[in-house]
């Protein structure tokens, strides 16, 4: 079962937004076995989505189009989508209830007519009850294909996602398993790692498709499959990862099932770790990321970013003659930083960053690229030296990345 | 002048990445007169690109590819593109030496067949050297349309769009001004404000589009125009605008030249100013967005993510008996821990945040969405509480942004 979604709004074609819905709605997609074919951006006007709709008939059976469903003039979706299937507008009395409550139990401002028109649907359409707007979504077919409009809030469209448009989708098509397994690599060039795997590549069994995701020295191979029979599928694709890992042993460093803080999280609760942080170059990214999901107080302690020299010795105690006499991008300085954030924090692990990410060199005489991580447990501290290049974002992604992987290394 | 942007990898049409160089080709596109009309992401398939190339025929005259460049297998859009415009593949002895070169010196692993594939180049194409990384860019003339491929690699993608293409888009082009100015609102809903606006939206100029963006309770106004005389589109736009502030004086919050921390970040380094913060409910995460920038060191002192109650204690020195008193997420416990941060820091002002984004209470009996912001300056401590409902994303990016506000109110 193909899909193509359709991401309505000039935001998206100025770069005001970037497309986050796009990335939630092919994977939700790809959960029940739907393939998207087709992502496609277009304008808040009416012949560029008539022309987007009657492009997408030959390519998927699944439309999903997000946005334009609001209350004012440049929302033209519901109206477009009411002349493309002959439609007319009725008024929806739950919807309008509906409406009506949520601007007396939340909005200060009163409810005007605009608000009640979003309350007029097509009469063709099946309506998705927004239960945090008052966007509703519609679900339309003509012609074999399915075509479901939702509204473009990123929090209003997930919830209509998971609680509806998902659980209609199952039901209404017989879907296969898509399964996608990443392995991650690191130190070695992508070119050279296809040289080895050219046989390997050659035999990979039918439906498994092959990829290589160079990014930041790190190459992921993901491996791609779908068929009707999850089990067999889960099977043949493991049996070809078996034959690939002892050709990639030297660089194979762990499969990617999450965003590596995602694994850490889970970690650190399962077993009942505490963590804590003090990050210089890395600027509070590393805690930010970590603080980021939903449940992290159950074992983040905290983190400090210590910026400046002066706030080390301020913040953490470290001596001003430690960073005086190795410099303030060092082992002592890493090892010292992660075991006060580890004390202070009362945790028990603790990850400190040091380095200059560039693009000037700060406080510290550093090569720009170079930092040292620490990680520092109730029984031993440790500390490793990196040097990441000159490309500041890249510097910065790259010791966030190491450091989260250390810890993981450490904690097991 | 229309651009169509085309998106080739399959890690785009599974949500393994987010289509971040979409943003970057649409604001560079624009910011030299170019429209983007459309975006479509596709699959490392001869079929999908050949398709889409095209679609795109009566829709734009700019083509800009990313993706599918690599040495691998999977990588198909330069030999797409050399059957596309039945051409074929002549060594580039320029791009051959760079290579080697590339290898020579930053490359632990040595040049293969592959790697010297890629100096391999069609005939037809303008050849756009990639100084960043080993895949060229290629430049192609067909029936007034120009199509770019560049490769998908971010900082690789980006130098030679900044170096090569957008001067030789100028050199070939007369192009329009485009111009985008958004307002921003706070406290009224997208409808309510709508009604306030239809005479003024009814008598916009010509060329002049006007579109609600609303997020998270904020409400933002775009304009958007085109012209080929710059300075009279400006003149346009501003007469409206003129216009529109004294319909909206009550909500209108400024204009959003920048994001807000790009403000922070400038208007702190023009004030000589210094900042710190102790944040406990965002957790790190306005820390993390100044530092993002380049060059915040010169203002930013540091940080410090104080989760729970026992490290706002123990790194804040927070008084264990004001926090037993008033609760955790109190305004004696914000102010504390802003005086207390610009103490530790020796900063002009710092920032605190303490409340409960949920979906659980956690240290605090607050209600969930509950946020306390402080400020502390050299001459006083404010704060003001903020209910931001139950949504803990939503709850978070709020603080963050309301922070981030009332410091630039105080700095003012």
């Amino acid at each position: 079962m193909l899909a193509e979604l359709i991401s309505i709004g000039d935001e998206l074609l100025i770069g005001q937004v970037v497309n986050t819905n796009a990335v939630f709605l092919s994977k939700a997609l790809n959960s029940i076995g739907v393939e998207v074919v087709q992502i496609t951006c277009i304008s808040d006007q009416k012949e560029a989505i008539v022309e987007a709709l009657d492009a997408s008939k030959n390519k998927a059976q699944i439309i999903l189009m997000t946005g334009g469903l609001g209350p004012t003039k440049d929302d033209i979706t519901k109206h477009t989508l009411c002349d493309y299937f002959n439609d007319t507008l009725v008024e929806n009395t739950e919807i309008r209830a509906h409406i009506e409550h949520i601007f007396a139990s939340y909005v200060t401002t009163p409810i005007n007519q605009e608000n009640r028109k979003q309350a007029l649907l097509p009469s063709k359409a099946r309506v998705l009850k927004n239960e945090h707007g008052t966007a509703s979504g519609m679900w339309f077919e003509k012609e074999n294909q399915v075509i479901i409009a939702l509204p473009g809030v990123p929090f209003e469209m997930k919830a209509l996602v998971n609680d509806q448009v998902l659980p209609a989708l199952k039901k209404k098509f017989t879907l296969p398993h898509i399964k996608h397994i990443t392995l991650q690599t690191y130190g070695l060039g992508e070119s050279a790692i296809a040289e080895r795997l050219i046989d390997w590549e050659n035999a990979l069994p039918q439906g498994v498709k092959f990829a290589y995701l160079p990014n930041f020295g790190k190459v992921r191979l993901r491996l791609s499959g779908k068929d009707t029979n999850g089990s067999e599928l889960t099977e043949r694709m493991e049996a070809a990862i078996d034959k690939l890992i002892p050709l990639i042993k030297d660089i194979y460093t762990g499969r990617e099932e999450d965003a590596i803080e995602q694994t850490v999280h889970r970690k650190f609760i399962q077993k009942k770790a505490t963590l804590s942080l003090a990050e210089s170059c890395t600027g509070g990214k590393i805690t930010s990321l970590l603080t980021s999901l939903p449940g992290a107080s159950s074992y983040f302690k905290g983190g400090v970013v210590v910026y400046h020299t002066q706030s080390k010795t301020d913040l953490l105690g470290i001596p001003k003659a430690l960073i005086d006499e190795h410099s303030v991008v060092s082992a002592p300085v890493a090892e010292a930083m992660a075991k006060q954030a580890r004390a202070r924090y009362h945790s028990d692990y603790a990850i400190a960053t040091t380095g200059n990410a560039g693009p000037t060199k700060g406080d510290a005489d550093a090569e720009v690229g170079t930092v040292w991580i620490a990680i520092a447990s109730k029984t031993k501290v440790f500390s490793e030296k990196f040097v990441f290049g000159n490309h500041r974002e890249r510097v910065v992604h790259k010791a966030v990345h190491k450091a989260l992987e250390l810890v993981l290394y450490h904690l097991e």
